[in-house]
């Protein structure tokens, strides 16, 4: 189950006393809001993504983390947004991309809202072996129109399941999409409408799509072959290798 | 004026003896063709992209390669294909990203085709300073719809114009689309029919959405702060360093 960014946190990010609030609100993973989350994912034991929640860093910051139990309770994964929403957000920024296991199911991948709009941060979790991206987001404004457009981008372009949950309104401007490998919307809430979708993903589609391509045709992830160069990208300070342009497998 | 990519050759560059057509039709940059239209652009006075062509490398091989002509007829660009079609198309791979300034007017990025697929084309040429990208294409199939996606999200994510320009019918799969930084569709041909779009932009637009904001609120280029920790990209073996991260101003 995936609930929105901050969801149980109402509108109080981007308030006017924002810091105030998000201090008081914070605590470190091993707190007892992760505590209680726990206990309700191992109660219903199902996955459970409830949004991102305020972490209190070791380093005294505070950060916008989205977190993962597994049916067990146990909390497999944390992610600290990389990109908060300046200037509007006060939060701290992560820096590093993060993706989790489903034993006997497969991986996924962490983002948060605004993350989307950075094409590195879906990149670098489809080149970690996420074959599905939960994009957990609060986006209040006309903005969610370019958003849906990214979430299919980032679909397509990294032949990725994407699940981009945004908070309905009041709050929110809802309109929640999950799009497939190849941008294909296969749910969606249209509105800002409360809602519930429930979707049935087939990961084995993200081999599918890779190895036959999108629309039978195009493999972006095989397109290097050794010997060809390295492609500059002095925007990073790196480059694209050739030997190393494929995701990972689960482990 | 804009022609589509490789527009001059017809249907050959994935015909079954490609390797064998593009070595016959492929000339250095130094050539009679680029001389004939060079010649061109000057006694017309336009600038001028005719889509690309098959180059002939110093090192033997045979590149498309996109060239841009100043209104005096002068090769003021020229990017070879950085992701060429595969396994479909036999051009040897570039490396390098490439825009070119258009003086008093702004600059433009190159980018060609199956490029559009790879966020890294229209990120480091928008890094570099490109204001609009001109993505010459001559796609063929069911995946222009997959394009006109990432043509919009290629727009959104860098704050750019992008003027995506496929061939038409019988050809091509026509489609051709021009959208500003906002992810707004301006321009377009919605079938394959041959056709000629007008398409006055205005570069100002792109300063306006970066400073204001797309919707007014989201900045992507102002998003790095100093003190910002680096964010690790390891599938470039690089990262984002908040420091660097501001495309380039003209010339």
């Amino acid at each position: 189950m995936v609930f929105p960014e901050i969801h149980l946190f109402g509108d109080s990010d981007t308030a006017a006393d924002a810091g105030g609030w998000l201090n008081a609100a914070a605590e470190p993973l091993d707190g007892p809001r992760i505590r209680s989350l726990s206990r309700l994912a191992a109660e219903l034991g199902v996955w459970l993504i409830p949004g991102s929640v305020p972490e209190l860093g070791d380093d005294g910051r505070v950060y916008n983390t989205a977190v993962v139990f597994d049916p067990r309770g146990d909390l497999v994964a944390d992610y600290r947004k990389v990109f908060p929403w300046r200037p509007f957000e006060k939060w701290a920024a992560g820096s590093v991309f993060k993706v989790f296991d489903m034993p006997g199911i497969g991986r996924g991948g962490l983002s948060i809202c605004y993350d989307a709009w950075f094409p590195e941060s879906t990149r670098s979790v489809a080149w970690m072996g996420a074959e599905f991206v939960v994009n957990v987001v609060k986006t209040t404004g006309p903005d969610r129109k370019q958003e849906r457009i990214l979430a299919q981008a980032n679909a397509i372009s990294n032949q990725v399941f994407m699940l981009s949950v945004n908070a309905a309104g009041p709050v929110g401007a809802g309109g929640s999409i999950a799009s497939d490998p190849e941008g294909t919307v296969v749910a969606g809430l249209p509105t800002d409408q409360p809602g519930l979708i429930t979707v049935q993903i087939d990961l084995d589609d993200v081999t599918r799509v890779r190895q036959g391509g999108t629309e039978g045709l195009n493999r972006m992830w095989s397109q290097m072959a050794r010997g060809d160069p390295r492609v500059d990208l002095p925007i990073y300070s790196g480059y694209i290798d050739p030997t190393t342009w494929q995701p990972k497998g689960p482990s």
